[in-house]
């Protein structure tokens, strides 16, 4: 639906069970589905007759509710439980006048909409967690087939010295098994119930008010939290930072992606789908179609998360402002991970790696990228210092004569009297001067196998 | 509709305008605008036949798409261009097989999108000058009557010395008259055709592409740049950071409402509207809720202009992700600038001032906040230091004796000798100690008056 | 000394020991810690001559370092290590010639710079450790003291419902609790060694990168990363983000106290000091210069972490922009994390609470705020909706009448057949109506007792 | 100085005219002239006595502050200008005790911290314009020399159709001309003198407040406002924008230009300078440090930026919180500004442009990239539709045959026979497809000179 899609960017970096998790109709789902829980929470302590369940639950369905009035009268009460509330109480009333008057009990607007947003919380982490392991199997599948593929590492943009795919691979695999971690703390500390009613006391439920909060808490499957958390916005805070610290990981595998797709690099693709990224007209095009959409999010999300963490700064009980202002960068923060996640899911599952253009990249130096290489063995035989100047001697040379680094290596005697043709030619095979590279795939891979139990591979 | 709230904050911090202009449907349209412009420009140039063009035009309504296969399929293409074209080729097709070849012809995709949303802009602008003009005249109107209406001014949340309440109108006015003069210079710069074609260049378009350039914006009823401008984004950050400055200064001016309409101060209200910010239970209440608006406004403004700050960093001829972060957050900065100056509008046009309590709080100090008054008239007859010394002595013992400063000042006959009673009363009066108030006023509304070529009040 | 007062913000809002900790003198000598620790390490795995280190170390004092030279140099070279390496070499070459060949050996200038950044966020680390724990114990005290002290509830900067100001310690001591679990949870995940050399393989280091990394962490104090990490930058963007959510409690806190401390409301004080915050001409202000230190460090904070956020998404093996961005950002954080907790500490630690104007701010609705206690205990004897009309008719009266609700009430025999006037008067008695503020208070000291197994207050 | 460089970013992006102008001690001077300018015009309106300027004049120096004692007691005072009129008095009343007691007569801190903060604004706005000529002069040479010299145009990184170099330079240039144009209108708008006093109402000044205002105004070259301006920042929130306006369009070139420099592509060169960038173990590599050091400031300025604009929500005459937050921000994005602009001016004063590399990268595709050429000339013969499927297939064919779309198409009679082989070649030389590029760069060109009365360029 286009509607949907007032949210452009969202049409470009969403995925769509994310997005279904924080539309309209989800939101008022959710927060009807607490009002429901109330309900039973309140009966269930005797602060409500049991017989006006019923008639809450019956009315707490989100296609029931006139649309068009909740958003003209959210702009008069300040906010979208009021309205909510007002229409959930007629629909009440139409069916059980007498349950009508139990509907919110005890309750303030922010306790029905930020438990609500907790519910869509959890199912956000749910849903990041389904997409992180299959990008997870995806790339640590990379990480290994790749693990002694030899291209390029560049610095400053420029090319510096040979590592390996697979490291590449394990290196973005490592963040996000970090973030995996941060992901799964963060459910302790933020899928808690709040409710503390106009004051954060919960006054009006009197002796109740323990019982029915426990009762409310575990109908919804929330932990309770010490005390209300109205103007106490750290977990909101939280929540916001890793959704962004997860998008700016899925950046910089964007980031690098999109480089090595460069026409001129040719060394990764994007998985070919139908209508994707091509272009009738510029057949040598291949787009970055999903790299941009992830650009696309992590361009947004940090000054959604400046947003929430400004938002911070509540005044006394319940606030004006900082709060409101949670609203929609939270939730926009919530589809930008999802659909970040989700590009680049798609993108790991089909990368396309063109072994030929890594392997050519890694000539167009003639060989002045390994010239350490040859220094150090140098060193061996004649001193640091002198092979540093004869290989910087030799580089230059190449440079200036177009020649290959172990062409004019190869003709000067004073090196060739310390390493035959036979080892030169294999310290300038960029494959054997990539250090630590396979230690460190294996580490990685090490690690997420006994993070998720699940070998390495998507076998 | 309830769609468009996807946004909540959209739903406590809009007008309904200002969301029309942004909305899906209002995209599309201005995106047809400029196809069915183009073909119009393109043919009176002979790039394409005239016969084309009433088929283009006829097709180019937004209800005519299938939005759902929009949404998409603009995940596919990278953004809703692609696919709009595509739908747009396949509906003319439909009528005159023809006349679909010669659907945005010449065209690159950031062309129409770029161009609609300048269009979007410029009823943006209109929309804003609009409510900028009641609320001015407004807050002109409040800067007269209560141009010698005394307060107490406050610094770091204290009570300071006496102003006027006009006076801070009046500082109101002057910062909005600043920002009419940044939206008005706005124009030049950003109400400018974006075409370029698929490098800026235009070259499919070959000779006649300076004509079309110059019947396209002509059509369109906009500039021509010196050149197309795909990733040169200087005018975007413009208007994003021109919104967010206005939202800044209307963010101050709720600040200070909502402040004054603290309970225990009770000097400012917001208009009582039927189901606005009160409560049934809390009589007492009267819940600043349209100043709310503009708060969350103000907290979220400025998070907006700083991604589109940052996505001007753009790559070669058309980027990915900076351009493409705009989407959301221009139109967001748009609806929240609209939104705060609505509620801002409203609120000043029926503002309801507490004299009683602005009166009554200038007594909160029992006189304190006039000792400078005092020491000055009482330094011209025994010199400032001596009068310093005195005066600060009297505060003291009116602290610690909980007497008024004009009780023990006036029971000093060293004060008295110098400053009969009479005198005394007239230097404790604040209304006598508003210094450049009444001036500065004066000031304001002349400004107001020569720029607008209005009266200053709204007679 | 002032030139570090560059930073006019630190001036007000900084502590001296983090300001410190972040110097340049004191980054230069991490940097040089960590150059002496490199060799040591080297040595002890035969990649250096074990005659070397004895120079090195000598050298690696920071007074001894040109600092104009570095800092003219350091924009040649892109960063602060380049030329810090070239003076430290001068320097060991000057004592020992064949030493200085060694100095650097395997590093990259990133290495250096990031493991001098984590060594001095661990002393951050303790150090916001330090002063957490009197803060904690501070805002403990006042929960305790104050755990029954009534005051108004206020929500919208409106009165709302009474609670206790002990309820209000108990929120902040709460949420600085999860502070600390996130600060502790960081040190796990931050406090790494960075160590690849020039693209992330060690590849210079052969086969003795392993166990020179291992004697480098070991030597520092720092744990072992799966692999470097030179542009997965999630560990600093996470210490940012800690860090930021903090200044946001904090700045919480100082926005309630501010706010409090406003001369109508008068409820609580800073600390008096001398020199600080008194006027001698206005003798009645008390300005929050504590909690507008805090406040300026809260309303700079988001806008530091976006920065660091939006410097994720570096290119392939380090990158140009992104981690250059957080060198200010981080240590910018870090001075404005020390400086608002410092000030916390200390307004916490003398906080003056004005008990009368607590209670006489309970009194400014004549009772308004107590109606729907009354409303409740009326509605278990009339049925709750008739209780509603009654109360609210009354709170009607009350309002135009200038009465008090109390007065109001007990005229009127529909309410007194049911409610006895004692019993009317112990409904309007605020204490009496702040529901589970007492529990919370003791949950939330309970919850800081088993967390610090220290006692819950001072003594 | 290395203190300057606490901040290390400033030491990779600033320039020494500018950190200077932004020292401590430029800071503390801007200060005192601000005083030394208020006691001559409250002299010269009989306020203070003549005889007691010269004593405050003699003392309005910053090397005569203890600036130890400044740093900790701005942090008592709140600011910085509170411990600076305690040391200036001190020194006044040291040399003429009764001169003491005029000095900072009717002014409250804000008044000389902003109006010293608007002084160095006009030496910044001065700065810029000094370097923007020759940075203007340098890109406008650049455009002349290679308005023809034919480059691929790319987007989404990815090779698209010819565009000339000439045109990069001429985009750049006109956003520059809009920078230009906008620090011009800020001159106006912000160059305006603070002076209100305790309230803003500069009550203390009585009757001499308008002529006291006027001839300090005049004493310090800044225009008078219509009223102060306290926490009315949309001025100072205007300036942070431009440059951080500024600094986006100077990112994005450092963003061109350091792609453009990568390895693989070899297009443009920073000037070489001795020491920066180079490499001595790897000779192949050209560190694009001066773009870096601009991406460093494009990374920081939109959180500062925001920074000031989140400030821009102050509290009623005097703020706490926002205010403050702008004394680093605003001073760290004028440097920014400052150190981006240097680097600039300095990479495009001697850019290396390779000529070889530019045209050797045409050549990557074989020709695919004029595709759109050929079909266009074919599409006059044959129709657009049967040239678009011809030229496709050709495409296709060329790319899975590794021949040259040349070879391809000259062995096609279906081509040739409407396009001679030596039109063929015209139709795939770069040089003959770049459009408007020329005409765009003369336009450029032509408003550069009539913007500046200079030729365009630098003979």
């Amino acid at each position: 639906m286009l509607e949907a899609s007032a949210r452009l960017t969202g049409l470009i970096c969403g995925t769509q069970p994310m997005n279904d998790l924080w539309s309209p109709r989800a939101t008022l789902q959710r927060m009807l589905d607490v009002e429901a829980a109330l309900a039973r929470a309140s009966a269930a302590h005797h602060v409500i007759p049991q017989a006006a369940v019923a008639a809450i639950e019956a009315a707490c369905h989100a296609d029931q509710l006139d649309a068009d009035a909740l958003a003209r009268d959210a702009a008069l009460g300040g906010n979208l439980a009021i309205p909510l509330v007002k229409q959930l109480t007629a629909r009440v009333k139409a069916a059980d006048a007498e349950a009508s008057k139990y509907v919110h009990w005890g309750a303030t607007s922010q306790d029905i909409i930020d438990t609500a947003t907790v519910l869509q919380l959890r199912d956000t982490l749910d849903l990041l967690d389904t997409m992180m392991r299959p990008t997870c199997d995806a790339i640590a599948a990379l990480a290994r087939t790749h693990r002694a593929t030899p291209m390029i590492g560049r610095t400053w943009l420029q090319q510096a010295l040979p590592i390996t795919l697979g490291l590449k691979f394990a290196q973005w695999l490592d963040a996000l098994l970090r973030h995996q971690e941060r992901l799964d703390a963060l459910r302790a500390r933020v899928l808690v119930l709040q409710f503390g009613g106009a004051a954060g006391t919960l006054a009006s439920l009197r002796d109740a008010a323990p019982a029915v909060t426990a009762a409310l808490a575990s109908d919804l499957g929330l932990h309770v939290p010490t005390l209300p958390w109205h103007t106490q916005r750290d977990r909101i805070a939280e929540t916001a930072s890793v959704f962004g610290m997860l998008i700016g990981t899925l950046g910089k595998i964007a980031r690098d992606i999109s480089l090595q797709m460069q026409t001129e690099l040719g060394e990764l693709g994007e998985p070919v789908a139908a209508g994707k990224g091509g272009s009738s007209t510029m057949p040598h095009k291949r787009n970055p179609v999903g790299c941009a959409a992830v650009l696309t999010a992590a361009a947004r999300a940090p000054g959604l998360v400046a947003t929430v963490l400004g938002g911070m700064v509540q005044e006394h009980e319940r606030a004006l402002g900082g709060w409101q202002a949670e609203w929609d960068a939270l939730p926009d923060l919530a589809r930008l991970a999802g659909g970040a996640l989700a590009n680049i899911e798609q993108i790991t599952a089909g990368l396309d790696v063109n072994i030929e253009r890594l392997a050519a990249n890694l000539e167009v130096t003639h060989g002045l990228i390994l010239g350490e290489a040859v220094m150090l063995a140098l060193g061996d035989k004649i001193g640091r210092l002198d092979a540093h100047h004869l290989v910087e001697r030799a580089s230059k040379t190449a440079v200036q004569s177009g020649k290959s680094l172990f062409d004019v290596l190869s003709a000067d005697s004073n090196v060739t009297q310390h390493l035959p043709v036979v080892q030169l030619k294999r310290l300038l095979d960029p494959a054997q001067y990539v250090g630590q590279a396979h230690a460190y795939v294996d580490a990685a891979l090490a690690l997420y196998t006994a993070r998720t139990g699940r070998a390495n591979h998507q076998e």
